[in-house]
């Protein structure tokens, strides 16, 4: 593709750096972006911009914030002895937004993948496991992707935290709400068929 | 969608301001970013930033240029006599990758589209006459999209220029190159047919 425009071929290279976006739907965006008014642009500059200088990691539960310490985790109400432990923030506000779910959050920050040599010290479950001894955790619930890095980070936590006094539970695996069973694939509907949860009168 | 950060939400809402892009993957290109080094980011918002304070209309074509007058316009290779006319800067760098032109260009600004309340006023077609006096123009090509509004467009400058010892022309109407004939519409065989082109030895 060649640019007329410096300037145009700059901001295109930029936004086809984005996932998912090519040089096409780059340009696309940026013509729109040329349309726009001047406060408009400026609005979304800054709001990348500060994606870098005003976000923290919480210092609680590793989540992403606006200040030292995650909205959640200074939240009174909620339970910080039940521990809900996910991969990354998208998870966090997945689960969030089902508003099931009224304890507190950590964040791993990946999962175990030895193909991508990714190991346990990569991850903060050493700083896990010091917030389940400081916080006198009851229940640790691992929400984690049903995939084989997931599965093993599963297995790796629950032993690491299996001499201390703490419930480790994970998020329940089955048909999803609206499938049909004819459409299932064969593991999860065997394994939905051996958990299966006594119907409740 | 509940966000727990401001940051985030921000940034989201101005990404998800793109057309095509929904709530969803701006997310998705917001966590992205999260994980990209400072200077990438830095970069990006500049580009955009960029768009609105170093981008000028070419005084000669309307073409958006880094200077007053763009690149095509200042190059005496280019045959200033022969003028392409499209709708946008996109055609124009559309026509310009094909390599096959070395004439100049004219950006109109829009077509004429009465149902959207587009008459030939809001379009650079005065600046057209004023150009194709001034640089005694020998042929002025209409590179404009095959549609009502483009037609209407071009009927309306044909019109315009007919005083004037102005050739005009539009480019060729067809079957695409590579295209079968089964899949072509009606219109486009029924025009191929009509136009036909004597073949050259």
């Amino acid at each position: 593709m060649q640019f007329s425009s410096q300037v145009i071929e700059e901001a295109t290279n930029a936004l086809s750096s984005f996932p998912g976006i090519g040089k096409r739907t780059a340009l696309r965006l940026v013509m729109h972006l040329i349309k726009r008014p001047e406060h408009e642009i400026v609005n979304i500059a800054g709001a990348i911009l500060k994606l870098k200088t005003e976000l923290h990691l919480c210092e609680e539960c590793f989540n992403i914030a606006d200040s030292e310490t995650c909205d959640i985790c200074t939240n009174t109400n909620r339970d910080s002895q039940t521990i809900c432990v996910v991969e990354d923030f998208t998870d966090l506000m997945a689960i969030e937004n089902t508003n099931q779910f009224l304890g507190t959050y950590f964040v791993l920050g990946g999962l175990i993948a030895p193909i991508d040599g990714i190991g346990p010290e990569q991850l903060n479950i050493e700083q896990l496991v010091s917030k389940v001894i400081k916080s006198e955790a009851k229940e640790i619930i691992l929400a984690l992707n049903t995939t084989v890095e997931g599965d093993t980070t599963l297995f790796y936590i629950a032993k690491i935290l299996s001499p201390y006094k703490v419930k480790v539970s994970t998020i329940s695996r089955g048909i999803s709400v609206g499938a049909e069973l004819e459409y299932a694939d064969e593991l999860t509907l065997g394994n939905s068929i051996l958990n299966r949860i006594e119907y409740q009168y």
